[in-house]
């Protein structure tokens, strides 16, 4: 069965309008990045929202469980900003149940060239195939249990909290 | 513990002589990769060798094995020309056991901006974390393990032997 | 005699805060494109300022054209935002004289690796080298007078007065 | 008038095959190029040839000459290998008069993402349009008289022959 993923936005798909200076979101970049990974994975992609994640309401947050737990499928890749990635994996540990749902994302925008997204792509790919039913966050090539990670501010990188004071 | 990452070459590292117009291997890409895709997963890179896969001997697939024996980490990833991939893989699913060991290379080189390579090493570096102690190879987006995989040649695509002819 | 490069910032220049998700200046990569672009003309960088166009205050106009004005070298290349890029110009057309000076900018980052700012730099220092003394902008691979020209806000282009309305 | 552009192929437009992983010709990228850096100054691109500059005989130089002398535009650019591209300026001098020919190309394939195409292309187009008739090599940000040029095999440079032993 064919794995899904899910698009919220994020600054895995920001873009620079050249007329404003401004960053802003036009289309995923998702299915370019498959195929530029030569993914042969059946992928079925599907965007939710396309937002920084600062402006995910909670509300939001409901709709993307509401989501997972209507897909046929039962491993799913979300894609997020990572400001608050940690409380979406937290939120859908709660609402979703039995399947297995790997978030990740990018500090860099792909279309930025030197993108980490793509790197954290193929490892929440992988994640996703093998680990066991639960909510994870994939970031750093690490992967972490969705009650257990948060996204230290200073670094930009993602760390447990038993390991944070 | 940390993962260590064996380099033997493959497309992956290849670079282009501006002078000649030839391919050729210079130095390893790999520590580059890891920082572009923020990695924190303690990693030690060795360089076993820098060829092409279609010149790698069995002898040379003896010395990776023997490499794979000594080090001191259960779970290690190669990078390797795409070619003789699945050989190598099978010599060492005879040669080493109680290790997770995942192969991984790229259909273009890194160097040449639109590369799989950090995909293929994202996916790489989780199965190499999840999977049970064996052989495999991370291509496509795919885990292989050792004894069911070849390298379509047409298509530059791997695939299960099961569902090839 | 060597081409005098004056850096006052732009999109040119400008790079992604990962950390904060906001552009911002660091150095100048002006050395990294001429290198990339294997340039071979004898040219002497100096930055002036980094900053946005649209803080060009007129008595930073007044230092460019003094720095102009002081600089051994009769030809010049000056980097600048793309908004108050004519007005600059304009303002250098009065107060110097005697030399080349060709303005340049981009509208996409270099860093940002689609950036049509490597073919604008290799279309100005080609100007600088065969026009006679005054004031140009060389943008879109076109080269306007001081004194004749605009940026087309709507289309991030630039055009003559006289063709637009 | 428009500028014509009359694309032989050379590093500039080379492609990695990877299933074979050797270089090859499919497409010019010289569209996406002028493309890439928004250029406005309308172009009237042809391809003559598409082959590696070793391989251009004096017949292809006579063929290059007569589309020069055919085309209705008076400024014309010519995209080419290096390694030859001296012999064809040479020839072009003799058989092409009343025009400004500006010959260039790249060490590095454009599609290799770190190209000096883009830079060379943008001179190119410069000194075309500044430059009175005659046939120039334009290379490493700098323009050579045809009689006057050649390519440093050793260091991939354009240097006068005057300067050269």
């Amino acid at each position: 069965m064919s794995i899904r993923i899910f698009v919220t936005g994020g600054t895995f798909d920001k873009e620079y309008n050249e007329i404003t200076g401004q960053l802003y979101f036009k289309d995923s970049h998702l299915q370019e990045m498959f195929e530029l990974g030569r993914c042969r994975v059946p992928v079925d992609i599907r965007t939710l929202m396309m937002v920084d994640s600062l402006e995910i309401t909670n509300l939001d947050r409901e709709l993307i469980a509401e989501h997972c737990n209507k897909a046929e499928e039962d491993k799913i890749v979300i894609t997020h900003g990572t400001d608050t990635m940690a409380d979406t994996a937290s939120l859908l540990a709660q609402k979703v149940t039995g399947k297995t749902i790997v978030i990740t994302g990018a500090m860099i925008p792909y279309k930025f060239g030197s993108s980490d997204g793509l790197f954290n792509l193929g490892s929440a790919l992988a994640f996703v195939q093998t680990l066991s039913p639960g909510v994870y966050v994939a970031m750093n090539g690490q992967c972490f249990a969705a009650d257990n990670v948060r996204k230290n501010k200073l670094t930009g990188e993602f760390e447990e909290l038993s390991n944070s004071k």
